[in-house]
């Protein structure tokens, strides 16, 4: 069935703001069993280890194994996987990890140190994490661009160690998933998934080491999992459906607006695809292409239902409110498709990635433009970013005072902290005012 | 009663680790009843607005107000105050914004931007977030320096709008708080507190704007109700007890070392105070110091009980040792009171904030050095940082293809893409090859 009905939309109508509300409404609300079934599932981790994830791997992956060492992929595997896939696909892996390499370098943050008048030293040390977990998902949805997404921004960091997991139920490999692990340079690979694999990496097991931070998607039982050990690891931003908004001037072939709405609807049912333009007649002609080409693809039913459930053509005065309709949205991408893009995206002060011009087709940022595909859903652009270097790197302030800038701030210090009743903070800075003033 | 029985123990001993590990042990679980309590609070609010927050204020608070703009505080207000504190005071406050300022100054990124060789842009839009809450104790822990280190950070950032809560139980004020919210640029002060000033700033309310993020330290129920909140809005991290690991060579005076403990163990009897030295006569004469002194402070009994719960004083074989236990606690507070302490902080990799030589107690930076005092605590400088101008910026990647570069990259998208057997990521960005290729 690939019958689409798509929401259509005016910014100058009345109730647009509360029909836009509708369409962006996203229950992301916690289903309480799913939880209850992690926390089981976390708490036989921490208690048990290796024998809970191998129980929870032979039920939930129907992988059942004598040890942990079955559950471990070795650096051979990875290479043999690399020599197997066809040459097109290690050469397109390996000319997107240049890519990201390249452009996450760039992101690298470094520590600083300045002196003041009176001696004292200020700054801040950039130190990488020491080791880091990545989930990626298996079965039906493998994606190799993830794993170079998610581990090449810990290598650039600095990370020593990247432990990976991923899911093979019933024995099922990927082999271009442990090809772009060899290439990104993953140190090992245990075949776990869902939340027992989430528990191992938080707390450690006898065979898996724990990790500082846990990034990567994943079902609810894995975002479940992730949001349930925070504080323990840190983790990344929990995702949302994916979504696109196009903003285009009436000016690009229609087709091409088609095809990048549906490289966001494909996902899943629930992704969003929504696009803004002053010119109703373009939007007439972006549904006819819609209309033309949604029978035409693989993924054509689950096509259809996303855009008819979560997807909307969006009629606006001017480019200068499709900006405002946009920072209402903070979408996650965004793709300004227009004669000026670079004018457009000054006025964007929400997003996770912008799309410039015609060219770009959102499908290169997914997987070589060298920025990452890792974004914030759901809105969350307003207050969050990429994935990015630095998610793998941590600061530590640095404070160290002269004896005359101990004096100085000392007496600040005192006065401060008597008045919030704190004595011991005011002593410990007394102590080392010059006696003598 | 300031008896005092302080654990020693020696990391040459065996079953150092597991005393470690023990010592360190803190229960963070989450309450059921709190939990259960903070949702039904969340959900008033979010489906009845500013009822539901006076209803909340009146039964919490014992503060009775006719509408909520009783709940709001005036500028003028806040300038009534700055005016009636003691000069020392304002002038210490005005002090240590001034440094905080020039500190996070420091922290501001940039947006960047470059070209490759095809003509294809690429970078990074930084921005600063629209809207911030800032959640602010009162009662009996009303901190002033607080306020400053909340709110400067999102100032320098660009933030455009910063709103304050802060409980005023039975219409108590604490006019230092008040001054500080005027010296660091507040824009608008409710007094809220509570799961329901969280959910007033997630959420907004008829009164209350919605915020983008909150930060700021509360008790279990405004840090439940943060936690609960995430993903709706940013939050910060949800603090653990303060901790202060000092390092000493044995070469400081022992009163002012046990000061610098007391300084934390002061704060509450959860707080958690540790000393390392290779010199165990310096460990007993701190244990001197420790005892002479507590008895002459205000907050004796509380200094007693967080040292003899969860102090330490901890022998190891030299600094190489010591530096090794740091980076195993990450500790939150680390004082390196060692003749070269900057060759001792190149050891460290792990650690809130780092103070560096006798002379700099950590209460200076409580207060006025500069760098933030809301830092990572509970191990968690593994993976997280102090409180910057980095949490109110985000940033959005920018990629722009030019037509030669969206045909080269295309391809290897295409590719990718097909390989993961999503065909309109492919065509989307098939339709921008040159078809004369």
């Amino acid at each position: 069935m690939t019958d689409i009905s798509i929401t259509r939309l005016s910014a100058s109508e009345a109730g647009f703001d509360d029909a836009l509300n509708r369409l962006l409404a996203w229950d992301d609300s916690v289903d309480h069993q799913v939880n209850e079934s992690v926390r089981h599932i976390l708490g036989e981790v921490k208690l048990r280890g290796d024998a809970a994830v191998m129980e929870f791997t032979a039920k939930f992956d129907q992988l059942e194994v004598a040890s942990m060492a079955e559950l471990e992929m070795s650096q051979a595997r990875l290479e043999q996987a690399l020599e197997r896939i066809p040459a097109d696909q290690r050469d397109a892996l390996e000319a997107a990890a240049d890519r990201i390499r390249d452009y996450h370098q760039r992101q690298r943050q470094d520590s600083w140190q300045y002196e003041d008048a009176d001696g004292t030293v200020l700054g801040q040390k950039v130190t990488p994490l020491d080791r880091v977990g990545i989930y990626v998902p298996g079965g039906k949805a493998a994606y190799p661009s993830s794993v170079l997404m998610n581990a090449l921004p810990a290598k650039v960091a600095g990370v020593a160690e990247i432990i990976m997991v991923v899911p093979t139920p019933a024995g099922v490999v990927n082999d271009m998933v442990l090809a772009a692990a060899a290439i990104a340079g993953v140190d090992r690979v245990f075949t776990l998934g869902g939340a027992q694999a989430v528990g191992a990496l938080a707390y450690g097991t006898e065979t898996v080491p724990a990790v500082d931070k846990i990034v990567g998607p994943g079902n609810i039982f894995v975002a479940t999992a992730k949001r349930e050990v925070f504080g323990t690891v840190g983790i990344d931003m929990i995702a949302g459906p994916s979504e696109i908004l196009v903003i285009c001037d009436g000016q690009t072939d229609p087709d091409w607006i088609a095809m990048d709405l549906f490289s966001q609807a494909e996902h899943d049912e629930q992704a969003q695809s929504i696009l803004l333009s002053p010119d109703a007649a373009f939007l007439d002609a972006v549904e006819a292409s819609i209309r033309k080409l949604v029978v035409t693809m693989e993924r054509g039913e689950i096509i259809a239902r996303s855009l008819t459930d979560r997807g909307a053509l969006i009629q606006v005065k001017d480019l200068d409110e499709a900006a405002e309709v946009s920072n209402r949205i903070a979408p996650e991408h965004l793709e300004l498709s227009v004669a000026d893009p670079q004018a457009l995206a000054e006025k964007i002060r929400h997003a996770g990635a912008i799309f410039l011009g015609r060219y770009t087709a959102e499908a290169l940022g997914d997987y070589c433009a060298g920025p990452n595909h890792v974004l914030p859903t759901s809105g969350t652009a307003r207050f969050s970013s990429p994935l990015g270097v630095y998610d793998f790197q941590k600061r530590s302030s640095l404070i160290g005072f002269s004896a005359a800038g101990a004096d100085r701030m000392g007496r600040v210090a005192s006065v401060l902290a008597r008045g919030e009743g704190l004595t011991a903070h005011a002593r410990s800075a007394e102590y080392r005012l010059d006696q003598d003033q």
